[in-house]
């Protein structure tokens, strides 16, 4: 099944304690539709500027994503750069140039108006619910946002919030939507606002998974060595639904699994700077890594 | 097996979000010892001082907790006031008094000498050195620490470490204690070391067990109200120890197991202040709560 994804494509300039990287690819729905790749196909909506390079366009193309979405507008393609400290769980944005995605309305090309399964990367939410409203034969829409939604545009969060399945958040934008501290109850309010399934992102320590039926709680994967934490959000997201929009098994166990994916393929994002880890990545390495999150896990069987 | 546990019996006067508490029991060879009662005997090294109430060594009694190692010297007993801020995970110590313990010099009981199970407590390296060189017939040694014993009596600290078996300790002190703020990379230079072992407390993000051979990750017990986490890294110890020598398996396995079963004890001790919960707790509680870890992270059965 494919999946159709709307948000950010962009180029980051980052500096870690381990290096730094100039105009590097980046962006929600960039990172979002390469780790999907590798189990579904992708079609991209999202805006880029006349400086967008040929040979980021190819990048997509090898991994077959679908960019008859990503319009081309005159203007500079949206700008980041940020700086991770010592302990890589903060950043500081040190730029931040929205060029041509300020005003950007999304339009879904015809062809993808039958898509079954949604991402509604971090937008604003204005723009994720255009996309909604267009779509005709949804299974299944999973959606991200940020506090400077929460904060600034809850009703039109709250809007989109009662038309999706599931939201994948971080821990502190849980506690801001919410209002509640402790974790479980800040999941248990977010799951009364619509979504069916509220997925935590907790970065080196893992995703909770809440529904009203069951709790999932899972480590990340234990890395030697993290080069760059830039976008492994997104590509966590993306792991999970392009192997749920594969396999169509939204089961609790099924849903557990596409998680346990959506972390091995972040696991490699923050392996190198950008998106450079996932552009070599084979499936066969994330079938290894998935076993070898078994054995790392397991203790009853 | 029995085991025997050196470490603080203490007043502790707590405030958190939820309430507070005055002059509780509270200490690491208190919180260790009720733990892994619940598995195998336990027999305590330590000091109280004149104050201390016949109640609490009732309290003790109870869980068949052994105290011919708990010596009353005049004085009174050490004790610890603290205050939680929103966020759990961060405490400020508002008043220590060591009283009893400043001098304390550990004197094992003849009848402890052949004890197969050994937990050091977070106390001074010194002390722990003292314990271990008593013991006749010891088959596992496990060993907590702090930064201020790891800034201040490095060298005492890296001796007991040649000589133990297990360290278990929190997150920030394997950073220190490494040199290293990867915790990956920081758990494979303390294996060198010393220990075969390491574990690593993450609080509510779980724990890591780190071996040559073996990484294992956990998440915690995820609760939807933590009224007081003090004691929980203690608490953990003791439940682990105290499967581990009840069961005596000490392959991957089994220390994966112990691990799971000091997660959960430790769960229980957050639910109220002090000890109250592990005092009202029992086995059946324990195992039906690991039957739902089992539940909470399993994805690949």
């Amino acid at each position: 099944m494919s999946i159709v994804v709307v948000g950010t494509v962009a180029f980051d300039s980052i500096e870690t304690p381990q290096g730094s990287a100039e105009r590097v690819l980046g962006g929600s729905a960039s990172y979002f539709a390469v780790a999907a790749s590798f189990f579904s196909p992708v079609r991209i909506v999202g805006v880029i500027g006349q400086d967008f390079p040929q040979e980021y366009l190819e990048l997509f193309a090898r991994h077959g994503v679908d960019l008859e979405g990503l319009k081309r507008e005159s203007g500079e393609t949206f700008r980041w750069r940020g700086r991770y400290h010592e302990d890589l769980n903060i950043r500081d944005t040190l730029e931040l140039h929205l060029n041509v995605l300020s005003g950007f309305v999304p339009s879904l090309p015809e062809s993808y108006t039958d898509a079954s399964y949604v991402f509604l990367g971090n937008i604003d939410p204005r723009m994720q619910m255009e996309v909604l409203n267009r779509l005709t034969r949804v299974r299944l829409v999973a959606c991200d946002t940020m506090d400077h939604w929460i904060q600034g545009s809850r009703d039109e969060l709250q809007r989109v919030l009662r038309r999706i399945e599931m939201l994948v958040i971080n821990d502190s934008e849980a506690r801001l939507l919410s209002g509640d501290h402790n974790i479980v109850r800040a999941a248990r309010s977010i799951l009364k606002m619509g979504p069916k399934v509220v997925l935590i992102k907790r970065g080196e320590y893992g995703v909770l998974q809440f529904s009203d039926a069951s709790i999932f709680a899972t480590p990340a994967y234990p890395l030697e060595e993290v080069f760059d934490p830039t976008g492994a959000g997104d590509s966590f997201a993306g792991g999970f639904l392009g192997y749920l929009a594969r396999t169509g098994d939204h089961s609790q166990r099924g849903l557990r699994r596409a998680i346990v994916y959506g972390s091995v393929v972040a696991s490699f994002t923050v392996e190198d700077f950008g998106l450079r880890r996932l552009t070599t990545l084979s499936l066969a390495e994330i079938e290894e890594r998935y076993r070898r999150f078994i054995e790392l896990t397991d203790f009853h069987t």
